[in-house]
C-alpha cells in the first residue's frame, strides 16, 4: 500500500481541466499497489482512476501498457481503459510524474480465493490471451529466465540471512531452468502478474482484470504458471488440485492448450516461483527500512518452487 | 497513510448486506488518516467511507464521536454522517474492529493553505462550536495540559537524540505552561484537530469538515489555537500574520472572542504546540520503524512553538 507521490489540489484541478470529464469533486490515495500511486478520482461524471507512474515503472513502455488495455477492452475483455484528454493524449505528466486517468473499474478482488474462481480466471486469461493476438506492441519480459541470474546476483550475499541454505537452494534451481527452460512455445502479450489483487469480481463473476504494468510478450503458458502459483495454493502451502485443475480446465474451454505446453507447465511453474521468490527476495533485502510498502515474505515462494520441484508432470494438478 | 486491518471481501459482503444501502460494487483501502483504517467503498446507492476503529482510539468513545457527527449535520454543520444499518445502529463490528459506514463528503482538502481558505476555517470552526452547543455528549480530552507531563515523561530519555536540548526547552514549557494557563474559559464541544486534512473544499469553498475522532470537551479558544498552528505557518516555520488576521476575523464573524479568550490566545497556542509536538515525538520514538506510518517530524512543531513564546499578545496574531 502506497502513494509515492502526493498532488498538490491545485495542479490537480489544473491536470483535470483538460479532459471533459467535469469537474474534480473528490480525490483520495488509495492504499493499494505496490509499483505506482494510485489515486480514486471523483469527477462530476463518476469515478476514475488517477495514476502516477513512479520509478520502478519505465516510461518508454508506458504507451505498451495503455494501448493494451485500449486494445483489450476494444475486443471485448473486461479491463479499465485510459481517458483521453481534449488533445487525444492519455499519457500526461502530473506533480513530475507520467501520469493518465484510468475508468473505473467495479468489482471487490477476492481475498480468499475458490475453485469457481480459479475457473473463471483460467478463461478470462485465455479470453485475453486470444485478443491480445490482435496487438501490434511488443514488449520483452525484464523479469524472464535471463533476468534472474543477474537480479539474484545482486542479492546473493544476503539470501542466507532471509533463509538459512537459500542460496545453494536458489543456485541449484537457476542452473536446473537455465539448462531445461523450454524452447519454442506459443508466445503473445501475457500479463504476468496476475495475482488475486488484479482481478475483481462481482457476486462470483470476473467484472475485469487490472494492472498491466507488467504485461510483456512471452509463452502463454507463463502466464497460466504465474496464476497456478498466485491462485491455488492454500494458506498452509499446500497446492489444491482442485483449484488447479479448474483453472487449467476453464482456461482449456477457451484456448486448449499444445502438448507441448502441458509437458512444459511444471518447469514453467518452477520458473514463476522463482521469479516471485527472487524479485520478493529482493524487496525483503533492500526495502525492509521502507515506511511506505511492507515487503511481503519470501518464503511463501520458496515453499511453492519447492512443490514444484516435487512435480513429474502436469498429473499433479490435476490435468490428464 | 494506513490500512491497518485488511477487510475480507466476504465479510464485507455480509457486513453491507445489514443496510439498506444496495450491494457492494468496489472498496479500496484510502491511504490517509493516521489512526483508523479507512476504505471507499462503492455501492449501488453511491460512495460511502467504511471505518474501521483502530487500537488507539477508544471504544468506549464511539458513541460520543457518532453522535456528535450526528448532531452537527442536523443543526447544520457540513459533515459526515453515520449510516444506520436496519435495526437502526450504526456503529457495528467488522473484521473484530468496531466499524461505521459513514456518508461520503465531496471536496479535496487544500495542499497548500490560504488566506482565503484560513477565513472560512475560522467560520466553519464557530459555526461548529455554535452547533455543538446543543449536544448532550460530554467527553474529556486525554491530550490536555494534564496529560502533557505523563506523555513526555514517557519519551523524555530520548528527547535529545531528536534534537539537542529538547528536554530542557520541553521542561521549562511544561512548567511553564502548568503555572499559567487559563482557568474558567468558555467550553463546549471541540474538534481539537482540524488541520488542512480534516476540512475539505470545494471551489475554494468549505465542502465539509471530517474526522471528529479527536473531539472532545475543552476550551474553545484552544481549538483556535490548534488551527493558527495548523493553517497560519508557512512552510519555513514563519507565521502568516494575514491567515491568522482572516482565521480570527473568520471566527469572530459567527462568534466574538471574549476579552478573557483574547488575552489566552498566546498562551493558547504555545499549549496547543507542545501538545502536537510530544505526540509527534511519541510517534517519532516509537513507530520509526512501523512499516505502515511515517512519523511526522516533531521539529515543525517545535519552530511553532518557540513562535508563540515570543508572542507578547494577541496583536501579534493581526488582532487588536
Amino acid at each position: 500500500m502506497a502513494v509515492y507521490t502526493e498532488v498538490d489540489d491545485e495542479a490537480l484541478f489544473a491536470f483535470v481541466s483538460d479532459y471533459d470529464i467535469g469537474n474534480v469533486v473528490s480525490c483520495k490515495g488509495i492504499a493499494e499497489g505496490r509499483e505506482n500511486s494510485n489515486y480514486l478520482l471523483h469527477t462530476e461524471q463518476g469515478p476514475f482512476i488517477l495514476t502516477l507512474y513512479e520509478k520502478r515503472v519505465n516510461p518508454s513502455d508506458l504507451p505498451f501498457f495503455l494501448g493494451l488495455m485500449q486494445h483489450l477492452a476494444e475486443t471485448g475483455v473486461k479491463c479499465p481503459v485510459p481517458v483521453v484528454a481534449r488533445d487525444g493524449v492519455a499519457l500526461r505528466t502530473l506533480a513530475g510524474r507520467p501520469a493518465a486517468i484510468i475508468t473505473f473499474l467495479q468489482g471487490v478482488w477476492p481475498r480468499r480465493t475458490s475453485s469457481l474462481h480459479c475457473a473463471g480466471v483460467g478463461r478470462a486469461m485465455a479470453d485475453m490471451h486470444d485478443a491480445s493476438k490482435t496487438y501490434a506492441g511488443k514488449r520483452a519480459n525484464t523479469l524472464s529466465i535471463n533476468d534472474w541470474r543477474p537480479l539474484y546476483d545482486s542479492v546473493s550475499d544476503h539470501a542466507d540471512d532471509v533463509t538459512a541454505g537459500l542460496s545453494i537452494e536458489i543456485e541449484a534451481e537457476l542452473a536446473h531452468l537455465e539448462a531445461t527452460w523450454p524452447k519454442g512455445l506459443p508466445t503473445g502479450v501475457i500479463h504476468a502478474d496476475l495475482f488475486p489483487d488484479n482481478i475483481f469480481f462481482l457476486a462470483d463473476k470476473i467484472s475485469g482484470i487490472i494492472d498491466f504494468y507488467f504485461a510483456c510478450t512471452d509463452y502463454l503458458a507463463y502466464d497460466i504458471a504465474v496464476c497456478l502459483n498466485a491462485w491455488c495454493f492454500e494458506p498452509d502451502a499446500a497446492m489444491n488440485v482442485t483449484k488447479t485443475q479448474h483453472l487449467l480446465a476453464g482456461y482449456e474451454d477457451v484456448r486448449p492448450l499444445t502438448h507441448q505446453e502441458k509437458t512444459a507447465l511444471p518447469i514453467l511453474a518452477r520458473g514463476a516461483a522463482l521469479r516471485f521468490l527472487l524479485t520478493r527476495l529482493y524487496d525483503w533485502i533492500n526495502t525492509r527500512e521502507d515506511a511506505l510498502v511492507q515487503p511481503k515474505n519470501p518464503a511463501e515462494y520458496l515453499h511453492k518452487l519447492r512443490f514444484h520441484q516435487g512435480v513429474k508432470d502436469i498429473g499433479a494438478y490435476g490435468l490428464s
